[in-house]
């Protein structure tokens, strides 16, 4: 293999291999980027730009003007975004959450949020499904610490909600043939069934609140890029079953700490994890991956790399709110005059005074977060 | 197309064609004969043979044997089987569920009984959930009218029940590859996501009673012969699973009325409804194919075939107990001193006998039908 394959960029929704190149990825999935016009039609009803939209985070979309122009003339829409529970939430987790928090609160709109424990029981070989739904309810604490409103808030634990999803997912199932699966996801003769019919189940959230309320609006979904596969198949099947296809808006994917800001399940050292003491925190964050030189020297002579900086990052989507302050930043490191030590420390100390609060929220969030499942 | 193309046997769970070789079927699955051994060792427990045995209606078996020896040294066993809801009950259906409700009764044990309206739903192109759903609860007071003690008898209908179900099918469906499923059951390019899914539906009767009551003991599954591929690879994964392996006590599929005793969903006029009305069943008798001659005179000089006659069979499976008078009905046919209007005229009266019986306790099943819901 050379280095050149080993580089080479693969995104599917289970697995990210490579240098991400995300504008190839627009060619590639056939997705609209995120026009400065129709970013400025979004922020009539936002109250100027969130800071993930104004810092390209989110950068791609399908239909999110269709949903616009709707909303415009009184369709309203609902969100739908969700997780795959087969360990502890990370900060990069939390960035779109965020957004969609903010999504909510602007448009004043319902959250169907789902918790994909049967996906990654089938996809996982050692996995045991009683860990994945345990995780479920344990990751479903993070999302409720963030604030979302409880009466617009419906989180789906997949296995124990089925109930709701079989007959949509029935519909939805006999509608794709396997030759499109294979085609969209990569599917082999080795893919077992379960994973096989999972795009049905992921498809669900997208149709699921006619059922519930009789109303018919489309959804709108916030999530990685990597997720929109399913969405292709899933628009393509919608309109025949009478429902909107659902609209997206795609983010890029959130940097580890790891070389080339890599974040990976298998290393936890790469991700900071919502439940992660201050220690460990410190260690993760000192042990990152940094754009700096290898001695103080040389960097102070030739300064670092914000760009390819995985502490940088952390500012630029989270830590760093103020853009005059980010730049000054930014500027400070190209030119030599602050080193990576004193960002870590920073980042620390901002990473430790996040967790702290959201550790607190997370706590009182056992109380609530019955209220927040979809069977209340 | 060649006669003899057409006349190929093609056995699926999904699909029965040509001139069905019965030997053939238990060399090609890998499935056991019933022995005069394995049949003596049954008929300990059962006060004798029942007529289903004693006339070869079922006729192989997977593992009977080893439900048999375990039986005798005190682990019971749960009988399973099952109806998929497309339409109204036939005659035809009703045979192997009056062995199964003879098994109950000898061995006071439960059934597990599964509607199966998913599956209807996702292999018939025109079909729709919901009529799927209603005829699952319809076909119920069928199997109800037949006298199953309701403490012992557990119906599942898929859809509503999916809850109960999902977490086990899971853990078939992840071990499970489209490889092996493709082989079983023929799947290709173009066949739809819940149909590829759908065995592992299927397969979780066989272990839900672990689930339900703490209590591991083998399903023995009472059904017709092309539903084996199911259980071939239900048993090749239950073991993982901590489940003992399905056994199986197949029988033939149950003639209809049309040509070589074909009896077709698409055709109505080849099955007598348990619905039927006396006008319906004697048309439908009238004219069904059997093995008399063209004139009558022909008959009376050669006589008839009551191996390929239809009205024959059904005084074979369900229409004629005492095995004197099934003999020497047979013997006359083949003299030429029974003509086949009598045969009619007599299949008629005992089948609207029958029906005007059963229709009268499927009215009284619609009381005590929730009983049966394994929700209950």
């Amino acid at each position: 293999m050379t280095d050149e394959d080993k580089n080479e960029m693969v995104v599917t929704p289970w697995e990210v291999k490579g240098k991400v190149d995300y504008e190839r990825l627009i060619q590639e999935f056939g997705t609209q980027p995120l026009t400065e016009e129709l970013l400025q039609k979004l922020a009539k009803h936002t109250d100027g730009l969130h800071l993930q939209l104004a810092r390209k985070l989110f950068y791609s979309h399908r239909d999110l003007d269709v949903v616009l122009d709707l909303y415009e003339k009184g369709t309203k829409f609902v969100l739908y975004t969700g997780r795959g529970p087969s360990g502890p939430v990370h900060i990069g987790h939390l960035v779109p959450w965020i957004f969609t928090k903010h999504l909510q609160e602007k448009f004043e709109t319902r959250l169907y949020f789902q918790m994909t424990d049967d996906e990654k029981f089938v996809i996982e070989d050692d996995a045991k499904l009683a860990e994945n739904t345990r995780f479920g309810y344990e990751n479903a604490l993070d999302l409720v610490a963030l604030g979302f409103k409880p009466e617009d808030t419906f989180i789906i634990y997949d296995v124990q909600d089925i109930d709701l999803l079989y007959d949509i997912a029935l519909e939805v199932a006999k509608r794709i043939t396997y030759s499109t699966a294979k085609a969209t996801f990569g599917f082999q003769d080795s893919t077992n069934l379960g994973w096989i019919f999972w795009p049905a189940i992921q498809a669900v959230p997208c149709f699921l609140h006619k059922k519930l309320t009789g109303e018919n609006v489309p959804a709108l979904i916030p999530a990685a890029i990597d997720q929109d596969p399913f969405w292709r198949i899933t628009r393509d099947i919608a309109q025949k079953l009478g429902y909107y296809k659902p609209a997206q808006i795609h983010c890029r994917f959130l940097p580890g700490l790891g070389i080339g800001g890599k974040m990976s399940a298998s290393e936890p050292e790469t991700a900071i994890f919502t439940v992660d003491q201050p220690d460990i925190v410190k260690r993760k964050v000192w042990n990152a991956f940094t754009g700096g030189k290898g001695t103080l020297a040389e960097q102070k002579k030739y300064g670092g790399d914000p760009e390819v900086c995985t502490i940088f990052q952390y500012f630029l989507y989270l830590f760093e709110e103020d853009d005059k302050k980010l730049s000054e930043r930014k500027r400070r490191c190209i030119a030599g005059e602050i080193m990576c030590g004193e960002c870590k420390t920073e980042l620390t100390g901002r990473l430790n005074k996040f967790l702290a609060e959201h550790q607190k929220k997370r706590e009182k969030a056992k109380d609530i977060v019955k209220r927040f499942h979809i069977k209340r």
